[in-house]
């Protein structure tokens, strides 16, 4: 299998992306193969500073960049070369299986929407956020493409997120929570309500019902849905949190009293190790990492895209979100 | 002036409010008289444990309680004998200029609604919360009363907030920010981008601009605005992390080491600093409290009380509000 890596989606672009896929060659599987898609000057220059270069890496030339700047909707109009959109479109054209990208999140996720192509049935395509809790990481869906929601939306990303995390983590039947401000049937907003209803009728969803913000630390469930606004805010407030508290700490602390609670704490806090977010509910795999990746979170979210691909995941996305259409 | 703090309210009650009360009564000015609303025996019983009764404390007997089984609407006619109605009545009789409660939250607000009733031209009472940062804290509002609402709506909180952050805080002309997903005018949903345009239209609010989740630990803000789900959503899930964190932090930690930082830390996390969270826009002043109160929590929550009513918060609300009716 080939994925396309956007050689220049991070901050420090494109150390950490090189780094990063030679790190995931020498871990993954012996038929994973990475594409760097980038300007081939730059990332050779960068590839030559690790010794010879691994087999299954090459480079794909992409003069362009993407920034902050561009609005995300006419960037692949705009910029036709730029390496978010040449990688997204080897995939378009089938000479990738996957893309991963640490660029801006927006155009990410418009491209991916004009090249991969929502999925049949998929009204729209949702990003989810693996969160760090107390237990295994929770899936939260939609974490920010889509902002104002129908009941039938968020059914629709319970069946996307159930289908990754049971593919990509390899949990059975995942259990699946609607955000919420109250446990009881019938709480929270129409959307929510009228949710909870769809959500108890749905065949193919382990629905084990409201949860409320506080109940997200502490684990046990595999999918959190939500609206994109709500998960947006959501998402952002824990990552500030948990970069304050990681600073301050390391910083507040004598590092050789930090037992093993603390190391508990700054594991759950670390961001590098849950990789990359999929966009899901598209015809393809893409998945969108943070703007400061290091090296070992592009490796993770390059082992992600190959489990994505090696599990048929879209295939099962189609499938499983058949019949959930506009109602 | 006198405050009626709902004695049963936090889950070991009563002694959490007779501590707190007695505190209250030694560092608040001399003209604060606490009344203790609750079983009489049962206060008796717990003041008696701690000396003499100071002259500024009575007991007014109500022998009700309410409990989580409870439907808030329903308290005040279901319970009039309980501690959370009586004390709200004996505002409503002006008997109290205050009222204090850690007992269930939906039940203060619903009858805080019934008895002291919303202010001419206030659609929707909201909670309004204190949020710690690494700054001054801020009034993230509306905290959970409103789950579904309009532009207006998000309007008033603002000048609602505003009010009382200047009154109980003395911030002159407070910052007043509109929870986002994203800093540009125009972002987000429906409600907050036509949110965006009233609120930079409005006389007599500073608005400073949209803010992402990621922007409130850092403080800076007086007034965080936003609908009470996304509210309420935030809330519980920060006090959730907090609460995780210094559990864990605490037991892992070699307290002598515990420098600057970590005290920092704490005291950021720590929430019986900040006191209670008032119902704003209703004719009176009602402070709600966790349920799991300390004696400090029920302490500041009582100054907080009376800094209320010795500003005249209730009627610059009623002021400031004005105009801002259903559009």
């Amino acid at each position: 299998m080939r994925i396309a890596l956007d050689a220049m989606g991070t901050d420090r672009a494109p150390q950490p992306e090189v780094v990063g896929a030679i790190a995931a060659l020498r871990e993954l599987e012996q038929d994973v193969e990475v594409i760097l898609v980038g300007d081939e000057a730059t990332v050779r220059a960068e590839l030559d500073k690790h010794g010879p270069a691994p087999d299954r890496l090459e480079i794909h030339h992409a003069p362009g960049r993407v920034t902050a700047a561009d609005a995300p909707a006419s960037v692949i109009r705009k910029k036709p070369d730029a390496s978010l959109v040449v990688g997204l479109k080897l995939q378009e054209a089938g000479e990738a299986d996957a893309f991963v990208s640490a660029g801006s999140t927006g155009a990410v996720m418009a491209t991916s929407l004009f090249t991969l192509r929502p999925l049949p049935g998929v009204d729209r395509p949702a990003v989810g956020t693996l969160l760090p809790t107390v237990g295994a990481p929770s899936l939260l869906i939609d974490s920010g493409a889509n902002v104002d929601c129908k009941p039938h939306h968020l059914l629709q990303f319970a069946h996307l997120g159930s289908t990754y995390v049971r593919d990509t983590l390899g949990r059975e039947s995942p259990s699946v929570a609607l955000l919420n401000i109250g446990e009881e049937p019938g709480k929270g907003s129409e959307l929510v309500a009228e949710t909870y209803g769809l959500l108890t009728a749905e065949a193919g969803i382990n629905f084990v019902g409201n949860i409320e913000g506080r109940d997200i630390v502490g684990g046990g469930y595999d999918v959190v849905v939500c609206d994109g606004f709500v998960g947006n805010v959501l998402l952002k407030f824990y990552e500030s949190v948990a970069t304050l508290l990681t600073t301050r700490l390391r910083r507040g602390l004598d590092q050789s009293v930090a037992g093993d609670e603390l190391e508990f704490v700054f594991r759950m806090l670390d961001y590098s190790e849950t990789g990359g977010a999929p966009l899901l509910g598209v015809g393809g795999v893409s998945i969108i990492c943070h703007g400061e990746s290091s090296p070992t979170a592009i490796k993770n979210a390059l082992a992600v895209a190959a489990r994505a691909v090696r599990t048929d995941m879209v295939k099962h996305s189609a499938r499983d979100v058949q019949g959930v259409e506009v109602r």
